[in-house]
């Protein structure tokens, strides 16, 4: 009798497990846009480690999409140290973060992350922290409730796997978590987010573990259904400028709230990978009111929390 | 004998001449403009006060400018007290702001403040705090050092009115207010700002009410200027491009950076006026470079700290 091969989920195999899932959405997302290719830049961090940009602009599908692989190490940023309010000690962090930017108004912008993070507590070989974090969020420029209702099946789906209420709490995480406050609007129609996951009585590491790959692997085919179904879609050149201010709404979201980009910028981070997020087009324009019964009025009034799309 | 009228500087009469200063800008841009007229809105706040939104937009030489008055009082945010380490007070604080976004590449984008606070005791007619600020900042998409030099030395003029070393203190604190850290480069060229000027034995308060008054009355033959010295200049399609690139910078600072912008997210102001000042159109290139030797590159060239241009 031979025993099982048990592997331990160390930081080594996540790395490599996510720069794995990286790989696989490149190769998928190129296929899917079958023009353009990912222009890869390795990038290295004072302080420790480093990570795999890979961009791709002016495709037949994507204006501009960054799906982004770091993994660093070394001495906990001061920004942290306070936030976590910790001494100093060393940290881990790895990730992939994706932002797509079609070129097409009716086919929506996504987003996708998943990251893991550690910190030593000086014993050798025993965190004294770590978690998971991720998520899946859409922000259409126009709601189709079609493709809204398609797109939370499929993350519940996944969330379900996980087990218990998981697709409940990470939907109304999201909900909060992509909330353009001074606008209260949502940024797009959510999605699922989660943070500090830890092993519990529920669920093993492995388990965790197991989801933050599922989250990462479901991208993929998710994003390829919508963007098949509207591809092909005839559009005006007003749904091309309604586009344009949608965006703005992204870039506020980013550079005012969101928690990723924050953290780069304040621990001096890859600046253009932390930013490879930001629309390549928007505009804003003042004081803009949707006509009455138009489309993007009927966007407008579904950018809220709470919708129960499934 | 009749004894001089000694005019008493009240918060009245600062909102009433700020509203003055409003009306001789907005004039003096239409004059420019010579083809679109400022659309008005007024507004009120819950909590007290309100203000004058004034935008012009699709213009001959403007593409988006706005010229707010607001006077606004009431309760102090929580936020507010926060940072002032405060107890709940009344305040009230009245100011006058201004973006211009130009169509022309080679016409800079602008910027232009004056605004006064104060906060009372409790005990009547007694202000517990009270201070001016204010500044006027350049952002040329191109910069020329002509302009360059006729837009400081035209500051200097008014700061030595005031009298000091005005100039110098007000210029350094703009080169390091007007600053874009995770970009290691300024928004411009700079200009002048200043916060919480209070009387001391050198300036009275109203010295100091002068020299704001002073500043707003700067702004409009320093921008016509600058605006008539390039209006007329041929530019092409990439020098468009670059505007549009380096007002996505523009949308960065005052998303992340400025001050005033923060303050209205966090205390619920009105959106449309405090986001006024984001461009029309922006872009965001991934990791774009300057080719060498370019007036691209020559411009980031000049875009930091400590430059002496008079």
């Amino acid at each position: 009798m031979v025993a099982a091969e048990k592997v331990i989920m160390t930081k080594e195999l996540i790395a490599e497990q996510y720069q794995q899932i990286q790989d696989e959405i490149c190769a998928g997302l190129e296929q899917l846009d079958g023009k353009e290719h990912f222009v890869e830049e390795l990038w290295q961090r004072d302080g420790g480690g480093g990570g795999r940009s890979r961009v791709i602009q002016n495709g037949a599908i994507f204006e501009k999409g960054g799906v982004n692989f770091s993994r660093v190490e070394g001495q906990l940023p001061e920004t942290i140290k306070n936030a976590l309010k910790v001494e100093q000690q060393d940290f881990f962090a790895t990730g992939v973060s994706i932002v797509i930017h079609p070129n097409h108004p009716l086919v929506p912008i996504i987003h996708m992350n998943i990251r893991y993070f550690e910190m030593e507590s000086g014993k050798a070989g025993k965190p004294a922290m770590k978690w998971f974090g991720g998520g899946i969020d859409l922000t259409p420029h126009y709601v189709f409730e079609d493709d809204a209702r398609f797109f939370h099946s499929k993350l519940k789906a996944v969330c379900d796997d996980f087990g218990g209420d998981a697709y409940h709490r990470f939907k109304v995480w999201a909900d909060d978590y992509f909330y353009i406050k001074h606008r209260h609007e949502t940024r797009g129609i959510g999605g699922i987010f989660y943070d500090r996951l830890t092993a519990t009585d529920e669920h093993s590491w492995d388990d965790i573990f197991t989801f933050s790959k599922a989250v990462g692997r479901s991208f993929l085919p998710i994003y390829t259904e919508l963007v098949n179904r509207n591809r092909n879609k005839p559009f005006t050149e007003a749904q091309q400028e309604w586009q344009y201010q949608r965006r703005s709404r992204y870039a506020e979201f980013n550079l005012v709230y969101d928690a990723g980009t924050k953290f780069g910028l304040e621990t001096n981070g890859r600046i253009e990978s932390i930013l490879m997020s930001l629309p390549p087009q928007a505009r804003w324009l003042y004081n803009y009111q949707a006509a009455p019964g138009s489309e993007e009025e009927k966007t407008l009034g579904l950018l809220k929390k709470g919708i129960n799309w499934v």
